[in-house]
């Protein structure tokens, strides 16, 4: 049997790591880096800068998985992912039992929390699936939705109210908000600034929880121009961004 | 000005906590322990040993705040809830003056994050709001949704879903799902026993991260009171429980 740990990280900061996390980094002999081109090569650092920080034992290893690229704009969404990840899976098979011997532990510094918006849980359920005798844990993570709404000091949820969390994708085929208050992650396309935006606050946040984290907020109309030159200038500072908004009709409370 | 600090403490095990948490912990000169009666006393005691166990300076005090009951089923929920917020706010007021001189930082240790149907970051607003002095910041804590995932090893959406975070009451006026996956906190009423349970699959969790927690999961019609069965136990053994669970439609994936 070979264990394997998904470790929750947070969504930046390094002093978002739980004391459970930071146990766990120390259970494990082998750390898997999936590696998804140069372009994160800042984030690559993060989890290496992570890992030298608060491992105490100076003998684990770190092994990178090439990670195939995916179609960013697929006309079937599901089924490219589910191909892409079957090719994942093939890959994680092999690098685990070459790299892993039985009885072993190794880990994934999982981004975030491992159960929100990361296919890493699925790729394992899928080896599993195959017979592969992997069995794993998860060590929650700090989300990103949690940074946005400490760094802005706003409540997720509106009193007694509920709160939906989806992806820019899914808010543009709705074109409006679906409830009280909604968080979009992985909106590349700037899908708050094409929304009805009548009545509606926005929280907005790039790179929450690092140094050039950015934080805008105000009514939709008025500030999403705003945000679309700010997150522009700061992607193309450095070729990528992540970013995620809470959006909250102003109607009642 | 007076310096307050919302430190999310995570949902029950103190390993839960994040570095950046600890850190905070250790800024603080006085704790405030609002205290909601005796049948919370275990909840008590897990605040207590956090200080002990994380704080390195051994000169801090902890006051507790006598929270005012409100009614448990109000007519007016809204209503309700905003005149207890005015009623704890007054307590807070008076304590905060006391007991943190000027210039002084005061913390608050709050059950998971800060941001999710919690009410202290409301009621500094509304102190802020009266022109009182204070100044707060928030550190994001792992939530019950998040230990509810980690411990089923279950992710929170489907691949491209949006996830629904509601409560009991709310689910029980729908009567239903109302997305492809809902969680639901603050259900006391096992509203999941009443709601329209074709194809609906559920991931129960009780007193998460603590030593009695409890975890069940199946399709919702053929476990529903199983779960029903063994919340009741659980919960007359101490008095009170804590659960949340997630409800998944079976449909599509
Ligand atoms: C693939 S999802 C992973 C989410 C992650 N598992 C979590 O729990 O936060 C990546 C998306 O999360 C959001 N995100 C992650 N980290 C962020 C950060 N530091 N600042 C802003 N958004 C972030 C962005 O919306 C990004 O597109
Ligand atoms: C007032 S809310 C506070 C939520 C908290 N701020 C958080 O982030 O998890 C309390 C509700 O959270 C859920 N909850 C909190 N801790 C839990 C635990 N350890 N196990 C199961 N449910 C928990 C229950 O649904 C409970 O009714």
């Amino acid at each position: 049997m070979r264990k394997i740990l998904l470790i929750g990280i947070g969504p930046g900061d390094p002093d978002y790591l739980t004391v459970q996390a930071i146990n766990a980094l120390n259970r494990a002999d082998v750390f898997f880096i999936p590696d998804k081109g140069a372009e994160k090569a800042e984030l690559r650092q993060l989890r290496e800068q992570i890992c030298k920080r608060f491992i105490t034992n100076a003998d684990y290893r770190t092994v990178t998985i090439d990670i195939p690229k995916r179609d960013a704009h697929p006309e079937d969404y599901q089924a490219t992912v589910d191909d892409w990840h079957a090719r994942i899976a093939e890959r994680y098979q092999s690098v685990l039992t070459e790299s892993l011997p039985d009885g072993g532990c190794g880990a994934f510094l999982v981004w975030g929390d491992p159960s929100l918006y990361d296919s890493t849980m699925r790729i394992l359920d899928r080896l599993q699936a195959q017979g592969s005798d992997i069995a794993y844990e998860i060590i929650p993570g700090i989300t990103a939705v949690q940074a946005l709404t400490a760094r802005h000091r706003i409540p997720l949820n509106r009193i007694g109210q509920s709160v939906t969390i989806t992806t820019g994708r899914k808010l543009g085929a709705a074109g409006q908000l679906t409830d009280d208050t909604i968080v979009v992650l992985l909106d590349g396309d700037e899908t708050f600034a094409k929304i009805d935006a009548r009545d509606v606050s926005i929280y907005w946040g790039a790179n929450l929880g690092m140094d050039d984290e950015i934080l805008v907020a105000g009514k939709l109309d008025e500030v999403a121009s705003e945000i679309q030159r700010v997150r522009r200038e700061a992607r193309s500072a450095k070729g990528w961004i992540m970013d995620a908004y809470l959006l909250r009709s102003d109607g009642n409370e």
